[in-house]
């Protein structure tokens, strides 16, 4: 769209712009050092100040990154690509391997602050699992470290009285993981809902995943359906947004 | 989670989050106001400047939004549930209703700012739709208007030579729009991959889209394929992150 408005833009938003413009033709590439403030100052002619504002912009937006005593950096962006439907089709879970192998190619991927428990299950998951008040869910959180950063914060819900006594309750579920488990216990998830928000992290979540400024946390928030239609499972994720692409493919 | 560090919170944290629970206990509902900065250090004793950043972390999450002259206001999050599997079936935009239909439920949604022009196609666009170098695409832009506040930004990009001569190159693309066009000319959408991410938006895309601080912009890029495969067009969607909830559902 043509914008003849150009020349009423401040000059720092200027600069920021015509610095986005050379990172999104790969003048710069990811990882690589963007001018600095003194750098602006001779190439503009401009004031400290608006050097300092127009690369704010940039971080505000999650586009550059600053690492104290080295300048200010093109983020670099090499996210997970997360195929919603072909990870969790029965085939991957159904022989033994974790849904999340599907996603992470050659990556390290580790998982840690597990813990597993049995709680009064929260108004909004006990209104979709469709439990008496009162009635206890278990609940299975813990992280996922990709490359040694932490990318995703996953919660599970699954009424207790479907899940007692298997290796669903303890930290290690076995190959397969869950899904298969419920498969045995002859609740086998036919059928899923992904759906997804983002907002920006509280403080508590961006310090668990480790986040810069200026990066949205995407929520997914998965239910498992046996093929009943019966809810057997919610699963609440909270991803790095600059961390992940979602997938999702589908016929007409 | 136990949280044993609760004490070591500052003040205006331990403010906000109490704020942020009562929001989330459902006390304050979409729209309500929340306590003023005089309320806030009458009611835990702290200085106005506590106050007032307490009030400042739910703006910058997205979580409260200010009102000039009339306070702090819980964030009215009424947004659209975009069903991506179901609202792209055949049944819908094979018999003369938009796509768009089945997300709106019944509010009103207006589109504006259309244009319709022919392009050289950006480097990656003619990757992805396999175009030779200099071969142009007809680009359509549009912003999507609910209830008077715009919600998503839409530009697509379909292959010159597939559609010459088409209604896809008129503002008004006719009943079934666009797909049900390139049906008629033997290119049926067969396929659909949706790939999406989010990150804060520009300064143009927050004031094209209306937004508030504090809130991210959901990224949707769609490529439609016929069922040869080839790829007929790419749509690249910008959407106020408050103002959406997206669904897949799929089977295992």
């Amino acid at each position: 769209m043509a914008n003849t408005d150009d020349d009423r833009r401040p000059k720092y938003q200027r600069i920021a712009d015509s610095l986005r413009e050379a990172i999104q033709s790969g003048e710069y590439g990811p990882g690589d050092r963007l001018p600095g403030e003194n750098d602006l100052m001779a190439t503009y002619g401009v004031a400290r100040m608006t050097a300092r504002q127009a690369l704010s912009v940039l971080r505000d937006e999650g586009v550059a990154e600053a690492r104290k005593g080295a300048g200010v950096f093109v983020r670099a962006f090499r996210p997970l690509r997360r195929r919603g439907i072909q990870r969790l089709s029965q085939e991957r879970w159904g022989n033994g391997r974790s849904i999340w192998s599907a996603d992470i190619e050659d990556r390290a991927l580790e998982v840690d602050q597990v813990t597993v428990s049995e709680e009064v299950a929260p108004d909004r998951i006990g209104a979709v699992l469709d439990l008496a008040e009162d009635e206890t869910v278990c609940v299975r959180r813990r992280r996922f470290v990709l490359d040694g950063k932490p990318v995703l914060l996953s919660t599970s819900y699954l009424p207790a009285s479907v899940v007692a006594g298997s290796a669903i309750t303890q930290e290690d579920t076995g190959p397969g993981g869950t899904y298969a488990r419920l498969a045995e216990l002859g609740y086998k998830p036919a059928h899923f809902r992904e759906e997804i928000r983002s907002r920006m992290p509280s403080k508590d979540e961006a310090a668990q995943l480790g986040m810069s400024a200026g990066t949205p946390v995407v929520l997914v928030c998965r239910t498992a359906f046996t093929d009943e239609g019966r809810p057997v499972e919610i699963n609440e994720m909270t991803l790095d947004a600059a961390s992940y692409i979602l997938e999702y493919d589908f016929d007409a």
